[in-house]
């Protein structure tokens, strides 16, 4: 099982160079100018073609049960359908419902996800909060490979996490060496616009972005940002949408603190029109959250991802099919939140970064797979293209070009955000730990080779954040004298 | 019972005049030069002094029961201290327990208020929420001249009001034409830092200032500030003391959004450092929430200030002796929050502002007076110099000086937190409602002579704020045609 | 010649009342409810409409001579259409030539504003630099009522001032009590664009925007800004048209720098898509220094003076007629630079800006008259409805409605950048010195009743930075100690 | 000559891992995990230490012609200290007379550095322009491996670039893939603040920091940053020393824009209380364009370093000793400008910044070295452990103290800006080419052992800016229709 990926450019995050890549055992064993193919070892022909990590998708829902259903995407369709697009690793989400223990949790979603085609990891939510909840936040992290903890800060009466919740968990995460994430939307102000909107008889998805505004997500973004501040903590928040939230992000950045951003490729490029389209299925197979926002969002988080505010690309894939999506044909509250896109990320972050001058080559893999790893703490074993790093490798060919459909993707969901849309830049290959699981148009994604990923604590800036709170410990004044003086 | 104030220069918000005052039955009825003095008015000599709006103090807290004991200033004592400084009315606060009828509360305060020497309004708390601080919230604007609601986001199981009551309140305030006003600290940080500290044993006032970081108030300043978009209110933020809360307002105000913010004489002078004192009771008697802040904050405000970022300046004057401080001895977080402060703000500001060339008189007159009157719709008859408005005046000797001590105030509390500070520019007669209650260092206050002031709803601004709601009327979309061809 | 207007709401920059006016001799005598008219008074129904202080024009530019042309509105015909309009006085502009001594440009215009039927004054350019235009200015601001001197950033080549110029008359103005004024346009740019756009064939009016970018103008608005800062001066910069410039504005005032910003009408509400229009005609008739600006600038500048960070609205009213316009046919940097507007001014402001609840009636009285007559030195007696102040008022209804038009207008220009605009909110009754003016669509404008206003140097904020500057005040160190141990 | 560094932590900027590294003629050969040793191969044992790419300082000035006099420190001894401390590579600059071909400078220069110890390449600067200059700035970029032309806002009357010479040499630049740099300082208000501060008679070194403001920085920042937008071009900004030029480089950054800040060690550790030192010596010795800033400036560059927002460090060493200082003994603007560090930079940023937690040494990496290769497009080849690269390395030991001191440095200058100063974390081997040139405190730098560093231009974003440029490609509208109506 070995591979030699002859006569292209590797592209990492840190440039360009003309190399070849040879795999052996789903690693990458060198990298450099004209390497020897072993016999037997497949070729793969990169002439004018870019070689780069395979895509992370650091936010995605398989088979998610949520408001009454469960995501029409297992973990084997999702996969699969990521690594058409070039993405080879997920890490998807442990959702515990409020009083369940998270590792009962966190064993439901190890079991549904060893069918995955890809590799995958997981962050964990804390929806709640007591002694068992910080004692298995300890076990996760020391013996399960977790590093990161999320919190949603909506969803008001069902998995919200109030202002207690994110003080215990971010506190607990900091002292084990996690990081925590965040859904930042104001939870109340959604619930109480919801209402609002409802009474007055606006019920259909046109409500949906007018019960999510911008400011709700920048208030929560702030709120996250300014808790993990006092705590000492980094933190990430998911999806940023608004450019409210990301002017949050990038004002505290300015000033030094870790603060990481997720952008979604569906969030650049979409417009919140969408809600108010005549046609219910497709204003309502839109309703993800946040929402969609309206035009002048769009080149904000632009704007985010160039400046390296916003550090990563996802899609929050998390598919609901029409049938679905009709649960809230009279209220739109009700209808199932969620979008897909794990296929299409890469190429529409190609087209529309790349091919527009926006990105390099270069930032295009930070933003869609190294600066996940590195935050994720599994730089350079992913994210990488460097001996001893896992073969997960995209070969990219900038000239291919594909018209996005639903009725061409390999999604398990009847709805493609991007229809229609022309891209020009797609993969050839790609590999996932060492074998072709993807090739010009032919899917060979195998149920079940996925493997788990496991995601060590403490990445270095952790040092620099104990040495930096040790010199900032506060102390107690002395006022013996003064108060014998008494 | 007139008085006609003579060769003086008149200082309002809007610039300055040579012009002589005359007041009748307690109104101010002519404004010129060389006016005549009819039979038996009383005549004030102006000459080489300012004749100015007496100050308007927004914010006071005369005998509040608070944290177990009693501000130990009275509405008597405090209007009169009040007056010596040249201050002649005062905004205090009703403050209802939780589950206590707004309506019991506001009646119990004005009982209190009898005794006032100056004149006075409430802005009545809102700290807990059911059907009946709705109905009383209403009863209050409509029939008790109430037009402001306040909200503290600190002191968690206590007062504190969580986003939801924040929703409740700020809406039926919107609706009745009353403006919210916050305490914006995070209640839940506070809340949970004060734990930490006591446990990690740091139990003096040095923790005080640990325990609330600036980045708590920055939070609570934002979420009062998004919220109050989101519903479409102005919003008022009570002794704005961190350049985080300051940095807020003026984000949404260079937004356009109608946000006020007040600040403290003390905030304005007075650095964190006093908490580090060796001496308990000198480190306990700057107790306040906010605290006094790391040095930087303070020029941070003061720009405030100059850009009219901040309008209105105020004391937050409470009220606590030593022995009623001590209970905090050994816990930080019992020592009775409060300083003092109603009778040196407008000396204090006047010195470090106008004398610094920071504010000219204009500028001072409306920090200290006419901007409190226009925000809470009292004016042109408080805060203002003009044919009709209350005889409300105060003349300042811009040479006259003063050694600021505890020794001399005339509050009714042990500590001076300006001890020993010289200011130039003092108040040689005060004048409230047509009558000359202090004068050149003999203060002339009667108990009983001041008067409740109504404030009605509606100001100006909310006439445009609806027009812009209105355009802005969230519709919902037509789907029959779509739906039909399901 | 007494007027007595009754039965209106008094409007001023400090709020509404309900009041009558009365005027004798050209001056408000009383203000008050229920006045009684003097036999002979000529009675202005004002039941239901506004009273408010009559517009002040700080930037036009009657017959001005530039580029090859005269500018086709003179002071007569300029300042009739003004009245129409409501507004009842302008500041114009003297413009020497480079080398031309400044009282000689001074007198020129004096002399062809002696036709002027409304009040005005002039801001005076300086061009260059010697020890002629120093003195100039002294005499000038000394004995001419001259308190602003206006700097061209732009038109290298001709009237633009360098930073060597700005330095030396920034210094000199401040000495003098007068305010330094700013066309901010990086000159180098905007001509190094102009050639670079030619020579690429782009010759037509769309290359007018293209050759000035927004960055140009905040470039230069930063750069005055910056130096007014160093040197301790305010500053006041003219039609800011690009968010870019506003931004540094706010910046600034935000840090309490006295910064002033103007807006005209036109870059409120017309984007640069006029200059890609296919009509050569309508393109260069929008041709104006700074241009129109791309969607989205204009929603910012109405920020900007909702949140006062603009003060003052002009119009740069400066017309010249399609034939002139044709002078740049087949290069469009030969296009007479300007647009007129003086008599559209109050109307488009209070429709798009009242109308729409951006701003409240006071805070149009300020924008449109009270803040200019303020920053440049003659309030009260101009911009304020007050006894003993100028009898210039206009009667607003707010429900007259008309279709704006160069048809119908009464300006001296073929062209109306607002044509087919439908405005509501109209004068009924113009009133310059207590003569009606206007009345009804009657204009009664009379040639040669204006009068020069003569606007004294030192407004009160210079004491207030002459304290500051003292107390900055550089001190040399004393090494005599240790220079006697070397 | 072959070198096997063995047992320590690989740092790159990419992150951490403990690893071997072996290098034979010149280069880098393998890194890796227990390498053997040819034999003959130089051991190092790195155990318990850091092995990281050698410091690039892309800022000296070696035996610099300047203000009459030439810097003190040749390219050997200034190469040699560099190595003492861990830096292997210099960039120094080329600046001609006004006047001067650039080609003639640039051999000038090319011969003084023959004798360096370690290698080295040149900024050049364009002081001037006409035809010659333009044509040299093309064959330096083809021919000679320049690829960043150096402007100086600063110097009026002598080597300052105006707009005009800006736009004309940056317009030039971005068409060769060459980067321009600036020193901005407003040159204009240099010059006018030096004149005045004489004119009153403050004359010594303190009156250099007062004619050098932080806003006569920021201005000049912004107006490149400004120029660049426009233009197209990525730009660099070195020495930022002042908030105010760190916050227009934040705000470009923040919209996308490719702009690059340089900060100096001393800038990040030295306040402005220097120059009011008594003792003229000391005084003087720190004196430098831009001067120390007043504290707070110190913070704000730290958070730039964190923030990513500056991403080099350098030195700007320039020597001049005491007897050549004393110039300006009567008129501080005849002191040569000028202060050391090359030998000391690395130190004093591990001590203050890796040892404080304000950087991961991964940063710490970035901000020494590999960045400014990037930047400069040496990028692998410099500022990498990895193979292929050259073998300029530093070994790092975190636990070796130092007290800074002139009596000990190997610069060629009788002061030091850190005297004093303990830092902890210091080389123990400097590695230039795969030669030992320092190792434990003896320096065995040889002369003219350096080599010239090729600069290729064209650095991977220039790609991306061209894309961006055509889509943004001006054009012309078609109005021969129209036209043809007339």
């Amino acid at each position: 099982m070995s591979i030699l990926i002859r006569g292209g450019t590797v592209v990492t995050a840190e440039g360009e160079s003309r190399a070849d890549v040879y795999c052996e055992a789903g690693k990458i064993v060198a990298v450099g100018e004209n390497l020897e193919a072993p016999a037997g070892a497949e070729i793969v022909d990169a002439g004018g073609q870019y070689v780069m990590p395979g895509g992370i998708d650091p936010h995605t829902h398989m088979q998610l049960p949520f408001m009454g259903t469960v995501a029409s995407e297992d973990f084997y369709t999702g996969t699969a359908a990521a690594m058409a697009g070039g993405t080879t690793m997920i890490i998807d989400f442990v959702i515990p419902n409020p009083q369940q223990r998270l590792m009962e949790a966190y064993e439901t979603w190890m079991g549904w996800a060893e069918k995955s085609a890809a590799d995958y990891s997981f962050h964990v939510a804390v929806t709640w909060w007591d002694e068992t909840v910080d004692q298995d936040m300890e076990t996760l992290v020391r013996d399960h490979g977790v590093n990161s903890f999320k919190h949603f800060m909506a969803y008001k009466n069902a998995i919200m996490a109030d202002d207690e919740i994110l003080y215990n968990s971010f506190t607990k995460a900091l002292s084990l060496g996690a990081i925590p994430t965040c859904h930042a939307e104001n939870g109340e102000l959604v619930f109480q616009l919801q209402k609002k909107l409802l009474a007055e008889g606006i019920t259909g998805p046109e409500a949906h972005p007018l019960s999510r505004p911008p400011a709700a997500e920048g208030e929560a973004a702030n709120r996250a940002i300014k808790l993990a501040e006092v705590i000492g903590t980094p933190v990430y928040l998911v999806h940023v949408s608004a450019e409210e939230a990301l002017d949050e992000i990038t004002r505290a950045r300015n000033e030094g603190q870790r603060v990481f951003g997720e952008v979604l490729a569906g969030h650049l490029l979409i417009d919140d029109s969408v809600y108010r389209h005549p046609d219910f299925e497709f204003a309502a197979a839109h309703v993800m959250s946040p929402p969609f926002r309206p035009k002048g969002h769009q080149e904000a988080l632009w704007k985010g991802l160039q400046s390296g505010n916003l550090q990563t690309t996802a899609t929050d894939h998390c598919c609901f099919c029409a049938e679905q999506k009709a649960a809230g044909k009279d209220d739109f509250s009700k209808i199932p939140n969620g979008t897909a896109g794990v296929e299409d990320r890469m190429a529409v972050l190609w087209h529309h970064g790349v091919n527009t001058g926006r990105l390099t080559p270069s930032e295009f893999v930070a933003a869609t797979s190294t600066n996940a790893a590195k935050i994720f703490n599994i730089h350079p074993r992913k994210g990488s293209i460097s001996v001893g790093a896992d073969a997960d490798i995209v070969v990219w060919d900038p000239a291919a070009t594909r018209t996005i459909s639903a009725k061409t993707h390999h999604q398990n969901i009847d709805f493609n955000i991007f229809e229609g849309m022309e891209v020009t830049g797609n993969p050839s290959h790609t590999i996932s730990r060492g074998v072709v699981t993807y090739k010009e148009g032919e899917l060979r994604a195998v149920k079940g080779a996925g493997r788990y990923v496991d995601r060590p604590p403490f990445p270095t800036h952790y040092e620099a954040m104990k040495k930096r709170a040790e010199l900032n410990k506060p102390t107690a004044v002395d006022r013996s004298l003064s108060n014998a003086a008494d």
